[in-house]
């Protein structure tokens, strides 16, 4: 049943991608309006991301939801914006100035009241902002602290809604502090709050030299604890964000099929940046990618799989590949 | 006082080192007896580690007990072997095969038996074998599950004997389970025992895109959990195993001056494969250089280097190193 | 003679840095006055960058000229803009459509006159757009035709402005075509022009697991084709742009020595992107670093350094290195 | 015509597979005879590779010539060892020592004499050990010098026998001089014989962060010298020498496109390290996945294949890759 599948994608992936030498963008810079048009035209796409502040606020929140439900989709994140302006340049929750860090809770707290009233289930809490560029440049006891007592003082404010750690090890700073997936486990551990989990963007683990699958298997078999899932890929050393399935077919396989196994019961998500490609293209190939392995999967079937993991007899493993590739 | 800081080193530093091109090894191979002679002609050096079945045995360990002590130094660290031959080449704890499960908890109880007699505080559980090499060839939460298991049933074997966890991302599996420190501190947490902690290797934290002294903070300010050091450079995208100093000036004095501000109370080992270089001159190069990196911080004082981490100014920090290093 | 050394760097290194996230910059925006303002508090530097369009163009040049003249600076490269608006984002001297390719062309030939009004010897060709992004999306063959051909071209139309070609692995292509000094080498010989040659950025070199100071050699040694050096540093994984001598102590050494052995005649011009720091403080410290290390350079001396280098003996290496920044 | 592609194998593909861990391998050594049985078990083997010294020298030449032609097999490439035993440790042809610098002169040249006796049209010289592992160990223009020397001298030796540079970036030293696609052609130009052209390790290229399509295309393209080329999978960062198609899919679908455009006339040759896995099954599955994503390639078409290149729509690459692989 691929049918169980649900797509998301935050509404940004069909607005002109910019990097630090093009900040102008490589496409047309579109409105909220048009781009909630844009993601109807993605097939089997039933839910968008939102960004607080650049999509929701106080003012518009009843608006949007009445918008988005009208053109068809649920609203699996909201994100808050810790991380997109110059003033989080120093960290959020980390921030050495007070004021800073008071800020950027109050705006983690802001789109958990939005989420609630946009019946979305899952905040996204990225901290790419609080880290370090050079060494000798951050407290680690004492970061860590801060990000251990912000996250809980944000889980007790909306504890219906879900907040999502996103881990990843570097950009915009050299070195994230919420960096892989054992951080992150680390984190939620000190947080312990039934509302506080992981998403796991498969690019960023694939960054930091993760099996996203064993990285799954982690948080949610030891936990429960595997909330949402960012899909994309990348040559492994960046961020690249690029569509689903563009180079690793065989790990892309074997995540679907774990994130199955483990019951996991979130959001497919995507999460790309496709700088120079159309964005709707960009989002109906990266689904159809996840469809087409999840067909792959089924058509081996999940007993086979098993059976190779099992066996850990990698030729086995290589010609049942072949079969589901090649044949 | 550089005189706290206590330097070991692995017998086998002074060894022959080999690789997978050069399986005979660079150098001469010596026997323990030649091993131990060698580790007497480094300056500073009060301690040595053993490797199980290698230098000791249920046979010999009296005798080299007597013979380290008489050589002037204490046995710092045992390792079991169970990552040195083909039987542990599916796995050691994680081996699909029972038997070599249970053969792999008992050569580790072995060695904390002997660790005990040889008055050595620790064992390094290195799970180097226990791992995967290829896509959809491990069943994660089972060997996770058995990680955990089998440490715990370690650590009740001689609960007087610490036991550290020694993490790294790869080699010789292309992925290894315990591959870093936050993955290392689930583990720690899963298994919950006092005599269960952790080691950094500095270059496997490298390779890991860890700043080691990040991950010392992890482990020792939320739980005392650092009770060991391997200490080492690299190039980073592999375990170089090159003499300390060698590439990363600045980031090795950031791990010393955490190390002391921690109050980390183990001992400062080498972990370094001089393959085409004397071990003796490489050992001694290692210790001169913690020892030449310690005396600059404090030449240029914990207080300012504190003042520097506190005020996160990079800019601040590069003219501080610029006085400890260039003027 | 540190005094031999000529500082140079791109007047943005005082404008505020973005990133693909924080797309408004880190710090506050200036005009060109502004920059060249901020450039001239910094010690010893005496060349600036300029960007064509950005900074300079048919109406301005001569104003300019005077403008920067007057601030006591020289010229020492102009680099068009080939690469920071959509419109490059398929590639300037190899996209598909002619028109492009034909203005990128262009574009370098008016860079080329404005450098020689300005009376500055090079300028740089840097194809950061010119490459690909996903498998099975180039034509490699005729790409590379295209690039030695258009290099061709415009090093016939000022013969007496020197192009050099700034090699770079990825970004922000995720491979970009000219990635490496022996592929830049290829274009070179290629190419076949006098005033046609090579710049290091040491930052991209470090990407590609070069040292910077073998790159050095071969492209000087070999044929005397090293005319421009933009200095830097980063972690190895991606253009981090920070400031020299932040993380690479010996090897940054090791390159100031090559580059004086190898009588490398051109500017020491800084490429970094300060975004949290201050551009002037970011450029100061870069310019003491190089001069420090040189300074060091000169204190254990040329002729010692030279003999590590003929012994190949690493240990002793690592012993002048103590010696050098230790002691 | 998949018939057209001619596989080859390192008879070593069938022995114990060694690191420098598990010295003693993880599986059964063979003797030659007992290798070259195990090559026959492969379905489509129709070369063999050989290591001079270790299979082949003046005594047994002629037999072997014969062991093998019986066998079935063309003997593909002669591989002189000049990096498998300590001697060679510090360099073969730049090495310091002028003895061993004629000891791997004469050792190409016996590796050239006996590929001649043996009807072998190549010889691979792989300077694994030519290289440095720390800043300040290496003289460059001196060990380029001699590398150019000893390449040209030993192609005069032999001409009718072609030598194939294998580049890699690094192991066993930490960085290699022949490192890179670019560096190698490099030092052909510099050669300058008809009898030295280039081998792509697909791996190497991996390593280096290269397409080896794009590596492909630079050597055949521009001046038909790409002899050679050895197929094997990793994970980017290191050589780990997996099967073919285990991790790149598209990419070596894509790599066998432009072999097949460029009118590449070489052995498909397999450098594989089935560490753990028995060697004939490692061989059957590579030489499988290579013709099985040729026969791709011809289903989907070339004329398809190349209608998406020269688009360069990343978009149209993945549907029909979808169409390839999920179909």
């Amino acid at each position: 049943m691929v049918s169980k599948l649900r797509f998301s994608a935050n509404i940004n992936t069909f607005n002109a991608c910019a990097d630090r030498y093009v900040l102008g963008g490589y496409g047309k810079r579109l409105n909220t309006d048009e781009l909630i048009s844009a993601a109807q035209k993605v097939d089997d796409l039933t839910g968008v991301e939102l960004v607080g502040k650049w999509h929701v606020n106080d003012d518009n929140v009843e608006q949007i939801r009445r918008q988005v439900t009208d053109a068809g989709f649920d609203v699996t994140c909201v994100t808050p914006d810790i991380w997109a302006s110059g003033k989080w340049g120093w960290g959020s929750f980390t921030s050495n100035d007070p004021k800073i860090r008071r800020e950027a809770i109050n705006e983690v707290k802001k789109s958990m009241e939005w989420a609630k009233q946009l019946n979305c289930e899952v905040i996204d809490l990225w901290f790419g902002q609080d880290g370090f560029d050079y060494p000798l440049q951050a407290d680690y006891p004492k970061a860590w602290s801060l990000l251990i007592e912000g996250v809980a003082e944000c889980a007790d404010h909306v504890p219906e809604v879900k907040i999502v750690v996103e881990y990843k090890p570097k950009e915009p700073r050299t070195h994230c502090f919420v960096a892989t997936v054992g951080k992150t486990i680390f984190l939620l551990e000190k947080v312990n709050k039934p509302n506080v989990g992981a998403m796991i963007d498969v690019g960023h683990a694939l960054m930091g030299y993760e099996n996203a699958a064993e990285s799954a298997a982690l948080l949610q078999y030891f936990s429960k604890k595997l909330f949402y899932m960012h899909f994309n890929d990348n040559w492994r050393y960046w961020d690249d964000d690029m569509t689903v399935g563009s180079v690793h077919t065989i790990e892309t396989l074997e995540l679907l099929y774990w994130l199955d196994h483990l019951d996991y019961q979130g959001w497919y998500a995507l999460d790309i940046f496709p700088y120079r490609e159309d964005g709707i293209k960009a989002a109906n190939e990266s689904i159809r990618w996840i469809k087409g392995l999840f067909g792959v999967m089924q058509r081996i079937s999940r007993k086979r799989i098993a059976e190779v993991i099992a066996s850990g007899d990698a030729m086995a493993m290589s010609a049942l590949m072949r079969e589901a590739f090649l044949d």
